[in-house]
């Protein structure tokens, strides 16, 4: 483990302001890590409506089949989200595990099993005993309290090294709406769905069918569009929640064709982008943020392709590490994409510096003068295909020696 | 650059017969290296048959370009490799350097320019001047000799750590034929194809289109089911060539009906496979060879996908290289893979130790019996996925802090 905070956090931690009616808990379960909280529980004090996305893991833990299985119901009362054991791959104990913290949080709450929304974080395979989880739930029920919503994101972190929140506040219809959002991150992390826990609230008044639809879609370019390892989780959870709590007169928001859609949309893709931004600025190890821009592809998917290949090149990401403004990876990414493009046609820059044009290194670009650059924090690598006007936006991290330790060495 | 040679390397260098007929000369060209050889000219004193495969890559290197173009002609006089610049992504530029080469090693022998074939390996992007090689392409004809492959396999590595050699002598329908094999490989390693140079000459008289039929049928269970780091060079070549020069009465092979294709065919998958083990036992940093078995999928190329997912994984491969047995990331590789599977029925063991089974950990297993295997220097990963007969194995090295080394920080 890596106690000290990663040197792409941003300067100042987001205060998330209090949402009326959501109350939060946090506790210390002692599953695996001591002396920190480990357990969150989120209770709405009355039916919200609900949103996932969920990983697209063949292998999907406990408390991802639990929360696919309740969500059509549509109705939310408790989150309870534990880190420091994944209940994945945990076979009938894990299923047991998920059905007892259902059981338990609904009667504390008085509520339906499937009211209750549950996510899991850490080791993968170890058997997760639900007892030190249910036996606090009705304690934290009763002591919750609005805000505390940086409690809540500390309470998910596994090798995070810094909390992660975002919030939006924003006329909307007339009444100014609010979201708050949480999320983890670290390893594991790339896109379908990005390997996060992720918990956003609210108080708008929005149907579940549209909450849902506003989420696949904001994902895409958001938890979608990141990767620090391409490794894909078997956890992957991003809910969203509604509790239409909102003051004043917010009409409910429950079709495509309400203007107010856009507008919502437009502030959630914005939250969603900085929570992921967040997950990647504390990738495991990470010390440079990478920003990939493909332009001129034959389509979009396809530049998503050649940007998503380019961005998790193990080579291209120990040059960023080593601050290298080594081009030839990046055409070698382009190459091995898979998708249609003309050596001959690319075009390459590292932000505003062209390395390569017509298939061959850039006659103007001199070594001396990109130095400066590759040794900022913010690494934009640009490619234009020269097919089309396909275009694609994915960020990543270096690949460094300590990402290696954290996920190898830290036993020995 | 590392210098120390890999601890995976083997026991012994193999000491490769000559091939009568075929001369190899070394020189010091000064492309990027001080001090050792970087190009090599194998001869042809007889035209010779001759097969390739080459990287899937969208941005081939010029060399590449050429062999392909060379190819159909089905007849080889001469083979020119450098190390230190791999003569990618050069533009026109490129094309003159393979053409200056091509031209100057075919006026040395007095043969056709597309009798010559050219590899290159090193960086990418970097011009490469043909004079430092033309030059030298004279006195390499006049001087080359038998033998001397292990000056060849050296003369063409890069940040390999030991020169890679293999070969075969068999009886084929009554006569002794050789098959010797150089290759080179360190990082970019991935298949389709496995991002090596690599060259095999055969004394035996086979045709270029059954010699091309053999290459791209062996290719499959070795050189494409190796990868190091799942990046794909833009350089990879793999060339065979044959003689015909065998002592005795060795009838030209040339139908795949000839029971004598079998015999060669297997003699060089082995061959093969031998390189490309020895490829990924020098994989960048590698402390340990991964053996990736997977049974039980659906079909052959899903096992495939499977065990490459695995392979690849840079949280299975920091696992190995910090000794833990975390069949976790297992599950988590097998499941992001995107295949069919059903994760209630998988299997999984390390060795001999089966660590999960049912979709939970296996009951039996112990940690406290493991670690001796996971200290080992070849660690085999088994799954078996348990809905079909589809099988595969691919193999890998781990990925360690010296990978990241090697690939970044080495400029700092």
């Amino acid at each position: 483990m890596v106690f000290k905070i990663s040197p792409l956090s941003p300067r100042n931690i987001q205060e998330l302001p209090p949402l009326s009616g959501v109350r939060i808990a946090t506790a210390e379960a002692g599953i695996k890590y001591k002396g920190r909280t480990d357990l969150l529980f989120i209770l709405f004090d009355e039916p919200a409506s609900v949103a996932g996305v969920f990983t697209r893991s063949q292998c999907p833990s406990a408390p991802v089949d639990h929360c696919r299985a309740s969500l059509p119901h549509g109705v939310a009362r408790g989150v309870v989200v534990n880190s420091g054991n994944a209940n994945a791959f945990t076979g009938r104990k894990g299923k047991q595990t998920t059905d007892s913290i259902a059981r338990a949080a609904a009667s504390a709450l008085k509520v339906k099993e499937n009211e209750i929304f549950i996510a899991s974080t850490g080791v993968i395979g170890e058997p997760m005993d639900a007892a030190c989880v249910v036996n606090l739930l009705p304690n934290m029920a009763a002591t919750a309290e609005e805000g505390n919503w940086l409690e809540a994101a500390k309470a998910i972190m596994t090798t995070d090294t810094f909390p992660k929140l975002s919030t939006r506040r924003f006329d909307c219809g007339g009444e100014t709406v609010t979201i708050n959002g949480i999320a983890k991150g670290a390893g594991m992390i790339a896109p379908d769905m990005a390997t996060t826990l992720s918990f956003v609230v609210s108080d708008a008044d929005i149907s579940s069918d549209i909450l849902q639809s506003m989420l696949s879609e904001a994902v895409q370019g958001s938890f979608n569009s990141i990767t620090v390892d391409s490794d894909t989780s078997t956890s992957d959870t991003l809910m969203m929640f509604a509790t239409g709590k909102v003051k004043g007169n917010f009409l409910p928001l429950m079709s495509k064709s309400d203007p107010r859609y856009e507008v919502f949309a437009k502030q959630l893709s914005g939250l969603l982008r900085e929570l992921a931004l967040q997950v990647v600025c504390d990738g495991e190890g990470a010390r440079h943020l990478i920003e990939v821009n493909v332009t001129g592809a034959t389509t979009d998917s396809a530049a998503k392709t050649v940007a998503l290949s380019i961005a998790n090149s193990p080579l291209v990401k120990t040059a960023i590490a080593g601050e290298d403004a080594n081009w030839g990876r990046v055409v070698m990414a382009v190459g091995k994409a898979g998708v249609e493009v003309d050596r001959d046609l690319l075009t390459i820059w590292f932000g505003e510096h062209r390395l390569a044009i017509n298939g061959e290194r850039d006659p103007e670009y001199r070594e001396e003068t990109i130095g400066t650059y590759m040794q900022g924090k913010h690494i934009t690598i640009r490619v234009d295909i020269g097919l089309g006007v396909g275009k694609a936006t994915v960020w990543s991290c270096d690949l460094t020696q300590e990402y290696v330790m954290i996920n190898g060495d830290y036993r020995s």
